[in-house]
């Protein structure tokens, strides 16, 4: 199948897959999710995407009714029944499906699955960018789907002509409606400190990891949307784009003045990408 | 039938209901809504809650691909085939139905109703409280179905067996997870200002209008828990409560101390409504 879908046990083309009305994601989006990339049916940095995912759970008190090997297994086996290109891979868990009231019901969760194509970013071109007002909740480091402000900051991208909608809170700037937002200054790496105001990103970790091995710098810290635009290089991270350039942000150009260091970090996280998929090769 | 459910013009049993998968509300809470109760049919203000809906789905840029009036129809139909008994009444619109893509796409929007039974509240009864901090975003003047903070103050406050959780943000009590908040103090009814972190409550608004022509002052402005814990009463609104005393937050017991202005302003609030569904009985 191109495009997959499941539902508790349940599994299907995407596109004619029904849920219960009342799954309370409908009435509360009370619900949390991770996703990630998969290749030749290898789900890419799957466990560093567990340790977030059961930790998104554990903040938002969500009591999983599988153990994290059978969540595994349930997620493979969606990845196997899609066609053997690059995916997209996504799963979420909400809580049960009830009558509606805002406190937690006496229901077993419900687990969705989706699986469908997606491309690798190719990291040796570039994103344009706008700014955007960031007016989420204080809980940006758990992924769940109150996503209404991020679906509001791309669509004002779109509208744009931009990839990316850059969050600015209160003059600093956080991160991306859908991915990390880190800056290159004189051979450093300065990124926002993972607190609650952005996603603790796998691939931000990985760069950082990455920087540590190839010796540059990095300095969790706030930086302001000035800085941002003076920075050498502006650089985004997601699950599908380990390290983009951005082009332009609100129509001026920004970066272009550390190809070098970039292109070292972008060659070796795509290295790292390559040798993950060949050891976990099934 | 006892509880009803509507999807796009497909009306049945509400427990039975079932949903597309990719209804943009399961991935990114991407619906506004709005609800009040119905008595003998009549569902209660529903002009006020029309306003508020259209606000909603104007400040969300969600696009009806109906009219006011169809709208109402359409819910008054799923009015009339509930049990005649005093009944919620929930209608929202979500972002249509779409391979997962956080921009909007470009599909008709989903229509969701549902009515079941509901009492209103008890003027005469009082509830209990906790504190709870609030970290929601800023827009919580926009009925949106990002409420998981919003559930993780009410499963708290059931937890310590209270049916409110006052939030307070920054020091300042904002509101409770499904309801207004407001003080009396030497006669004057005091209220956080309708800004970006409260929900303009429609009994809010009648509140504050009955006591004008009660001629009970009102401050909006903001105020700390503190205050709240010396005010003279603590009162609670929303579309089932008109107005109910709040009698412990936090365990400690609050309010009482002026009975009178309250009971004064419960009565009148509790004759506008019964004014208001004999007027619109059909």
């Amino acid at each position: 199948m191109e495009r997959v879908g499941y539902y508790n046990g349940e599994m299907g083309p995407l596109d004619e897959l029904k849920v219960p009305f009342q799954d309370r994601v409908s009435f509360y989006g009370d619900g949390v999710y991770d996703a990630t990339m998969a290749r030749d049916g290898v789900i890419v940095y799957l466990e560093d995407h567990m340790d977030r995912f059961y930790n998104s759970m554990r903040t938002m008190r969500f009591e999983p009714n599988f153990t994290r090997e059978e969540l595994c297994a349930e997620i493979q086996k969606v990845v196997d029944a899609a066609d053997p290109v690059d995916n997209f891979v996504y799963w979420q868990v909400t809580r049960g499906t009830a009558l509606r009231q805002h406190h937690f019901a006496d229901v077993e969760p419900n687990l969705w699955i989706m699986v469908f194509p997606m491309a690798f970013s190719d990291l040796s071109t570039t994103e344009d960018a706008v700014s955007f007002e960031d007016k989420r909740y204080s809980y940006c480091n758990v992924k769940t789907v109150n996503l209404l402000p991020n679906v509001l900051a791309a669509q004002y991208a779109a509208e744009h002509g931009c990839e990316e909608a850059i969050l600015v809170r209160d003059g600093y700037v956080t991160e991306s409606m859908h991915s990390n937002v880190h800056i290159l200054k004189d051979g450093v790496l300065i990124t926002h400190p993972a607190d609650e105001h952005i996603l603790p990103g796998i691939s931000r970790k990985h760069i950082i990891s990455m920087c540590g091995t190839l010796g540059i710098p990095v300095e969790e810290r706030l930086y302001t949307l000035d800085e941002l635009k003076a920075a050498d290089e502006v650089l985004i991270s997601s699950c599908c784009t380990f390290a983009i350039r951005v082009a332009h942000v609100d129509g001026e150009p920004v970066g272009g003045k550390d190809p070098e260091t970039f292109t070292r970090l972008a060659n070796a996280l795509e290295q790292e990408f390559a040798d993950y998929v060949e050891a976990n090769r099934r």
